[in-house]
């Protein structure tokens, strides 16, 4: 299973037809109640659909797992993603060592980092920076906490391109800011758990606009990657309250250098204009 | 030199009486021109002031360096946080593959935080943590991209604490935003290079109000390391036109963690209080 | 019929009991189907529901009015709330000489402050004032095209009050702005046709957590006014797809001078401190 | 003097050569100490300068006022921009009478609409209006205060244009937002006393790069206006701590209403998907 988890729901459904008769019960329970069968050990998932342990052991295998823990892991990794706050303070209060927050949180950021790097897709990526490039307009939109990175994302693009627009809510609605949108048109979303409602409104509007759509966010299972052309996947996982844009920002980091470096001459032009504007209106220290 | 290259002025100035004659005539040349000396080999360095090439490394070793390379590597550190962007544009394109941008920028940012890590106070972050509760008023100020991490702090923070206030450039000025400082308040203050102009006025202006300042910042050399009572260095270094936040928004994140956790029954509350928001008003997918 | 056109529906409510039978058909006729009534002459409104023309202007009399015109005057009101933008583009063709756009629209706007002062009510002003120095918090919230006014309203009143906060869609939110909101705090809202469904949910809001509503708004009919406690009424209308907000950001002017002249003290010393901020940063020309 | 008081300055030295010698006194004096000569009687005008009364009543006739009040009144007119803060809080003291600030304020503001209908040019209306339509990209730009303005103007004409860039103090500079800015853009600027610095050095940046500029602002005396291609001039006096946009919102209305009715077919359309947009999506309640 080299770090293609965010299938497992695709897997099982491809695998169905080639399944055993009491396989394809447990594959039945888990595509209809996963987020028991997350908490279930293998021989209380075997019992609940009337087939033995070993089953449930053989059918881990069968998915390309090494056992029934694996496969228990990617579980409970989906239905991470649908918890309350209020469970995943709990679930803080489990994980993080209050005395020791701080490195705590440092060293799941530097895995977050490390898994992203081995689970994200370079081909998608390229294919990503080429849709920047051909796009008429390009409109950034993240809501909620994404707001941060994609006003990163928009700040720097804007600098390089003329045609980035920012979607925000404010003064006006998302959908005003978009009206505009069509099909020549790119459409940059970031989301990540839990996602905004209102994001997936405007990705719903896109493709009804026929404009290219590329996500940034934590799992092919997201309903931003369900509506995207490209998904590049960095993981936010933190085990805590506060969901972790840290590998998400990375990311964002390398799409900016991407861009930039295709563009050198003309960033460089831009900046040396900068340099005399920020020279002359005291902008640094 | 465990770590505290940071201190290298201060290490000079302090060991200054204790060195040569010739050692005295290097470190001069560098308190100066090091910006020049940073770029220049042992044996230039000493021709330059008169002195062998083995007083340069003796000098070297004197600081608590291995090697003339360490000492070295502690100035073009210093110096390029001075570097324009057009410097550093050419920078990227030596040092980041084009080919690669994605895996570079990603192991980079695995490495600002490891060095973080490494780097990183974990007395003034409990201190900070406590100023925050004993805070009458909490500001906090990030201006430019720094905006994006001082967003997401004061975002969470407003969820658990009542005394939270956002200072940004817009509609009013940032002093107007700050009029009623005082002494009892504490300003949180982010800020990389290239440092902005006006958070370091926004800072002044704390200081004259005599309220206690927490820089969130690169190196204990930043000008909001100097006038901030307690400083949290996250390593932002990407040899990059683009500084990378990757590391101080992990270090933000354990920040939100722990005054989380010391509040973790009204957290519990509130969070109670914005689901039942939240599913009334769709907010979440 | 003393500026109260806006309790048309209520009066007529009022009324109902003691009209003849055939003031009845026309009052149940008018409930039901005023956006048709509003176009309709006496004659024809008359022999919709069976009575002659003279029953009809006598209903008017009996309803307080001068005569049919001016009931009918009150119905097209009552209508306009709810015309679409398109319906209001063919108005504005119409209304507008677009040879003189410039002359129609200010002068139009004279009327519309002209009207105010007739039909704003004084008492209630002062109550909102009064309310304004009890209240523990107070939220203001404008979205949409009215956000400016709210906006400029909190720009001021944060210059003399520390309690001041403002509700924005953005970041967060609205919800999650008010999270602390409760029955010592005062919320004004400003909201003019159409209304935005935010402010009004924003309000229920209010309402639930027994927080006191001020509303600056077009009419006692509005959805802001049925929410509020004190309900202030601006003029918005310009028969135009664009509603003026110059009647309402006149009213808004009044309030933040009126608070300004309470705290006359404080708001000189605010002024004295801003002042000598203002000259050292450079603010103004 | 029909309405052209703001041009004192200006005729005061156009006719100098022409003075008598008492004459030129007068006129030497005024030009330096201006704020003095506003509140100085004709007849202590004349002792501060060693002439008569009569030839201080001739000197204002000579300018072309009716007498020495009309003369006067300019001069005020002149000193009222320059008053700080706290001086006119002591004048809103005076001249508002507290137990009927909303009646007040609402007059004044009717007076502020009546003065900019007498004073606004159409000419230079009709002139701004084409500079819109004929217009590149259009940047629109009002800080602090203004900033209501320059939102309200920039939501609407975003509905029926593709090219309008609104420039905010914020996450950049407002130089950065304006990097691109060519001569064949064209920059609407809002500003009122007391003048935004960085307003004026944003008009300064658009002559250098030869940018078509359009003030909005109080008059031809203003900073903005001495940068600009077309003036309109809106009143914005209240002889209060705070400065009325009323009349400025009026002719903004003006300026929405008469680009609307030039694009109407667009706008009808833009429109009708609006209303699509809002109803899936409750906007309006």
């Amino acid at each position: 299973m080299e770090g293609n988890r965010d299938d497992l729901m695709r897997i099982i459904q491809s695998r169905y037809p080639k399944l055993s008769k009491g396989q394809k019960l447990i594959a039945e329970f888990i595509l209809k109640h996963y987020d028991k069968a997350a908490f279930l050990t293998a021989a209380k998932l075997g019992s609940s659909v009337g087939v033995s342990e070993s089953t449930v052991v053989r059918f881990a295998i069968e998915l390309g797992y090494e056992g029934y823990p694996e496969l228990q892991k990617s579980l409970q990794d989906l239905v991470k993603v649908k918890l309350t706050t209020v469970q995943r303070l709990e679930l803080t209060h489990n994980l993080v060592d209050t005395e020791n927050a701080l490195k705590g949180v440092l060293k799941a950021d530097m895995e977050n980092i490390r898994s992203t790097l081995e689970k994200i897709n370079e081909k998608t990526f390229d294919e990503m920076i080429n849709a920047i490039f051909e796009a008429r307009n390009i409109y950034i939109i993240g809501l909620r906490s994404s707001n941060t990175l994609a006003d990163f994302l928009a700040f720097y693009l804007n600098l390089f391109l003329e045609n980035v627009r920012s979607v925000h809510q404010g003064y006006s609605d998302i959908f005003e800011q978009m009206i505009k949108l069509n099909e020549k048109d790119l459409v940059i979303a970031i989301g990540f758990p839990r996602y905004s409602q209102k994001t997936i409104e405007a990705l719903d509007f896109a493709k009804e606009r026929k404009a290219k759509v590329c996500a940034i966010t934590d799992s092919l299972l997201s309903p931003l990657a369900a509506r995207a052309d490209y998904s590049l996947i960095a993981q936010s996982n933190m085990a805590s309250f506060v969901d972790s844009l840290v590998a998400p920002l990375s990311v964002i980091n390398a799409v900016i250098v991407s861009v930039g470096m295709k563009k050198k001459e003309q960033v460089g032009e831009v900046f040396g204009i900068l340099e005399e504007i920020w020279a002359k209106h005291d902008i640094f220290n």
